[in-house]
Formats: C-alpha cells, structure tokens, sequence
C-alpha cells in the first residue's frame, strides 16, 4: 500500500496495557504509524493505569529544577515528558507519538485498531468498562499471552475480548522478551487473524470502494463445552483500507521483530500456554543429567502432543503448522526450554531435590510459575474429558507435580 | 509377534561397522536378538576392521597372567574376550551375544538384516566387497548420518548402499550421541524404511505362508540429476518373518533408546545433514549476544527451509512431518543447535573473532566441521540450480564463511 492509497480516512490505533510488554510493543506499533502516514494516524494512543512515580536522581531524565522532580508525579505526565516508562520499561527511549493516556474511554475513542496487552486478570473489567464507547467496527489484537483453561472448556482471550465488545479480535504471540524486544534484538512473532469475510457476505457485492455502506454479520464461535455465542459484527466502512494480513504486517513488523501473520487464532493462543508445561519436563530431564537428547525427545514429544491438543479441540480452525512451522509454536518452546523460568525452575527441582512448591519460595519469592498453572487446569480439562491418557506427557507432568509419578518414570509412561 | 510364529527360519543379522557409534547400535541389536528370540538368532556379527590394541594397566580387564595383556592384540580377540570395544566404545560392556568379526565376507554370510555403520568415505570400498556375497533378498539399514551431496545432484548413503548390492535398504538417524547412548540414557531415533510391496506385485497373490517362492520387483530410483537406476530386488522368502517397521521397531527399540518408524528415508537422511548447516547459524547467533529468542528464530527458519529443500527435491517421497515431528528432524535440530561441535564452534568464532578455520585449527586439530562442508556442497548445488534464494538462510550460512556476507545482515537477508 503507498501513498497513492485510494482510502479518505487512516486507521487510529490504540494499545491497551503499559507494563513491560505493553510498552514495548507500544513503541512498535507507534514507529511503524509513523512509517507508514498512508495507512495510520501517526499519533499513537496508550492506555495507562494511573499511579505516582518518582524520577530517581541517577536517571538521565532527573533535574533538580524541574517540576517533574519534584516529589511523586502521575507515571502519564513523566512518559510524556521523558517519553520513557521510568516505572515498567525503563531505559527505552519511546517514539514521540506515543502518547499515554490515563482515561481508557478517551484512548479508545475512535480508534479502529485496538491492541490488548495487559495481564489477563484485567481484560473483562477493562472491557467491560469501555463496551458501547468504542467505534462498532473497530478489530483487536490480543498480545496477551495463553489461554484461559477451565473444567469446563478452554477459552482464548482474544475471544473474551471479542464477544465483550462485539468486535473481531485476533492474536499475537511468539518468541519474545519484552525487554530484548524493547532492546530491538531481533526476533520474530505470530499474528493470527482471520475475520469473517464480510466483504464477501455483503448485499451489494458491486459497491464502489468509496461506498459507506456498513454491513454486518453474524459471527459464531463454538466453544469447547459446545456453546455457540453469536457476536453481531460490523463491517469496516470502506473509506478505511481494509485491516488484512499485509496492513497488521505493516503495523507489528520492524526490522528487529519480524511478523508473520496466519489465520490460526487458537493456535498461536495455544503455544504459549501448552508450551509452559512442556519446559517444565524438560527442564526436569535436564536436572537429571539425562543430556541433550534426552531434553529433545521430551521437547519432540512436547510439539507433538500440543499439535495433537489443537487438532482434538479446535480442530475446525486450528492448523498444525503453527506448532511446526511459527514463532508461536516451535520457536517459542525452544526459547522457553532454553532459559525459561519455567525451565529453570524446574532443573533447580530436581537439583536440590526440593519441590517445585520450595523454589517458587525461594527464587520466585513465591509468585507461582504459569507452567504449574496450565498443567493443573490442563489436567483438570483432560480428566473431565477422559482424555488424559491421550496426553501422557502433559499428564506426566501433572503427575510429577502431584508427587504420584516421578521424572525416572517419563521415557516409559510417555513411550505407550 | 509371539514365539508361537509360523515362521520355520529366524533372521540373522550383522552390524558392519565398529566405531563408537556402530558398536553402541551393535549393542542395542544384541540386546534385542536376544529378547526376540521368535524372529531373530541369538548371535550378532560385527564386521570390526582390525587392528592391533594394547589393553592399558588400568584397565579392569588387564591382569599381567592372561595371554590377552602379553603386548598388542587383535581388536577383534579382544572385544570376543571383555565383551568390551576398549578402543572405541571403553567402559561399555556388550552382550555376550555379540561377536566381533575380522572378517567382512564371513560376517554378512547368511544374514538377512544388514546395519551399516561406518564412516562414509568407506561405504563404496565395503559394499564392493560383499557384493554377491550376501543373500540376495537380505535387507540394509543404513545408519550413516548425512547425505552425499554433490553439483550434480545429491545421493542418500542408503541408496548407494541398495545400489552396489541390489538390496533395499532404509535409514537410521536421530538426536543421538554414541556415548550416551551406549550409556543407556534415554534417547530417541527415527527409523525410514519404505521397500516397494514385492507381495503386492506376485505373480502367485495366494500363495501360502510356507511357500518359497521367490519373486522379483524392477525397483526403480529416480535420482536428483533425473537418472534412473534400476535395481532387480529380490523377495524374503516366506519361512522368514517379514521385514517390516514391527520387527525393525523390535530389532532397535530399546527402553532407552525409543524407535518411531517411518517410511521417508530422504527425510531422515536430510535432517541429519542440513541440521549441521542450521547449526553454525545459530552458533553465530549466540555468539553475538542476540538472545534465546534469535537464535530460536534461526531455528525456525532453518527448520522451515530444511522442510522447502525436502520438499523440492526429494517431493514424491519426502514427507514434512519428518522434519517438524521425528526425532532425525526437529529433536536432532535442536539437540545440535544446544551443544553440538557446528553449534559451540560457530559461536567461539563470533566470540574470538576468527573465522571458522582458525577455530577449527585450534579447538578440532584442524579437523573439519560436518557443517561447513555441507553447507559448501548444498551452495553449489542450489546455485548450480539457480535457487540459492529460495534458501536464504542456507545461503546466508555459506556466504558467511566465504565473508562476502556478515552474521549482521542474516535477520534482514533471511526476512525477504
């Protein structure tokens, strides 16, 4: 798409979330509107959590003189100010058109593109909060990572996201950290979108590109418990170029952080939830000293079992490829069997002969790691379903994490 | 299958080759004639080329009394007395039931299951000499790692193997390290093995189980330069139990060792040779400071082009889940881009700043990289083909060691 675009009005784009990851992939997409003045609005929209911070005495932003120095500040006014998150990405220069905004209604006003990225326990409150405020034809991404795994059924946020606020929502997620990220160290990432072809429904399929007609669809969505939901969704008015593959590309991928963008939402939400477990048993073979080949034949078996995970429950949409072939499958696990807390966490387990429980204390000061998270509502979902045997190694780890089964027992178990 | 076999003949088979790597398969072999004892003899030949060995004074085997320690011995008495490869497998014991060989034609006499294990520079010499030699319905596993690739083309060791000796003959390879595999830590390998259907192509569809019939198929090899050869193969006779990916699994399975049978031998002969090339890229990746994340994205991408190279050359038979789901592809990838010798040497190079020569003087006694060398044969083949952008990572990891390309340019030279 070059300057010659024949579309009156350009997307405005808003990123939802301010902490580490949010304001990396802030600083992303506020380069890249600025790259590309045909397509985006330059000024780039990001909503902050309010709350005072201090500029502290060694940071390069810090005078004596300055009111901003002066006792605690709104952390939106020093972003603004210094156009650097002092508080949650500090030492990352930001574009200039990146603009914080503590007022979520104000920063999604009129906004087409609206970019997710908070902590999950956050998304329906803030949804809910900006439902009815937002443009009705407006598209979300979701850079949130994992997927929401109950008895139940397995829900994607993106879908969360979607149904709330009536809009399409897809996916990002790959192999990412977000201060290398923000370091602009190269990576890649996955996109997943792939909206009901509205065009294609329309009642008028000869209408002008220039034409305002606004269509709308019914868009269903099956969940895994069988539900059906029914999202009405609106079409994009034409005066926009249409929010396809090629216009995300334009806005995620840099130079440093190379997208590609698929259709398998449940796949790229999958693989960085599944891919948690994975590293745990991986991380418990490498504590044993069982080498390197060791540590790859649970990882082989790890891909494999995830790609068998998506084709039983989302098999109308998922695609194996993602596992395969994408940054959010493959990539991504490799990453987080490398150095991954994960990973770590669970090496240590079995090199101090401690539970995993212990080094949570210990070296995480008790936060609890995702990876136990997921294997246990993972296993809960599974055994609802009769399925665990299906899964032997994300039933494995489970199991290790129950003390039922222990890591000597992996070859075998997982070998039926 | 059980011992109640209608089978009246069991297989014999030999194990040519005795380095480190053929004497930790020769001892898997063994261990499993003798558990099987319904489809195989008991007794092993290992063909060993001889030489003279001295048993060292600290070994548990010397004992200044026994004839063995009176100066140097033949390998082979040796190995038939300790049970023991001291010089290329030391500190393993071997089943009883395996028996080293000095001679190759007294060997392979007799035997319906051939495993080739030995360095590729001898595969010709040794096939030339037990040409006629062998059962003409004798079948060949070639666990050779790599492939024989050339301007004009590139050739599987399996075929040249069936070739010379009229046989067929599949592939073994996987993310396997002799050592620890003869140290029973748990591993896994991938087995190809895809004969033409002699039954199928009878001229007596019903004859019975017991018959001896002995029926000829034209099997016909389309090579890479468009030739075709054609091998007259012979069928098992009917006292014998096929040979197929059941008894395959149960003559290399081990508790240890986890077997997957396929049928694209192409597949599992590429991933071990172009895992290499892969290899020295992410080496030089981390060598640069990039970052877990990078060096999985050149992971990826090596993958994806090793799945592009399978599919274009090797089409009507390669199969991409080979490479993205068996232990010779993904598992193997990784475990080489981990600490493999390509991985640790590309990275001290970037590290030390010299190129790949000086590090392979230094570090290797001037032993040359498996990688560099496939990755110079696969450049002139894809340029001899006009493709060498079709394979940007392959390429780049060539034009890198000739410098006419830095590890700077690969995220922009592989985004295209």
């Amino acid at each position: 798409m070059d300057s010659l675009t024949p579309y009156q009005r350009k997307h405005k784009v808003t990123v939802i979330g301010s902490g580490n990851w949010g304001t990396a992939i802030a600083k992303i997409v506020a380069e890249n509107t600025a790259s590309n003045p045909a397509i985006f609005e330059k000024d780039v929209q990001m909503w902050v959590f309010e709350e005072k911070v201090e500029i502290p005495k060694d940071s390069p932003h810090y005078s004596s003189s300055s009111s901003l120095c002066q006792g605690p500040q709104n952390l939106t006014s020093v972003i603004n100010a210094t156009h650097e998150n002092i508080k949650y990405l500090p030492g990352i220069a930001l574009p200039p058109n990146l603009h914080a905004n503590p007022s979520l209604e104000d920063a999604v006003k009129d906004s087409t593109i609206l970019v997710f990225n908070l902590p999950h326990q956050f998304i329906i409150k803030t949804c809910e909060q900006i439902k009815g405020k937002i443009l009705p034809y407006a598209r979300g991404i979701s850079c949130i990572k994992g997927v929401d795994v109950q008895e139940e059924g397995i829900s994607l946020f993106s879908e969360t996201i979607g149904k709330i606020l009536g809009i399409y929502c897809g996916a990002l997620s790959g192999a990412n950290i977000a201060s290398e990220v923000a370091q602009e160290k190269w990576s890649e990432s996955s996109i997943a979108y792939d909206p009901p072809h509205l065009d294609s429904k329309a009642p008028t399929p000869n209408r002008s590109p220039s034409s305002s007609t606004v269509d709308v669809v019914h868009f269903e969505h099956r969940d895994v418990s069988g539900q059906f939901s029914r999202v009405k969704l609106q079409a994009l008015p034409s005066e926009y170029p249409p929010i396809d593959h090629e216009v995300l590309k334009s806005l995620f991928h840099r130079p440093y952080f190379h997208i590609r963008v698929v259709s398998d939402v449940a796949g790229v939400s999958l693989g960085g939830a599944l891919k948690n477990v994975v590293a745990l048993a991986a991380g418990w073979v490498d504590g044993m000293g069982w080498g390197d080949n060791a540590k790859a034949a649970v990882m082989r078996v790890g891909l494999l079992e995830m790609v068998r995970f998506g084709e039983r429950f989302f098999g109308a949409t998922f695609e194996p490829r993602t596992f395969t072939e994408e940054s959010a499958g493959v990539a991504d696990l490799i990453t987080s069997c490398s150095g991954g807390r994960n990973f770590r966490c669970a090496k240590l387990s079995v090199e101090r002969k401690q539970p995993i429980e212990k080094i949570e204390e210990t070296v995480l000061n008790g936060q609890k790691l995702q990876g136990t998270l997921t294997a246990i509502e993972v296993n809960s979902f599974l055994k609802k379903q009769g399925l665990e045997e299906e899964f032997p190694l994300l039933t494995a780890v489970y199991r290790i994490l129950k003390g039922t089964m222990s890591v000597e027992d992996i070859p075998s178990y997982i070998e039926r």
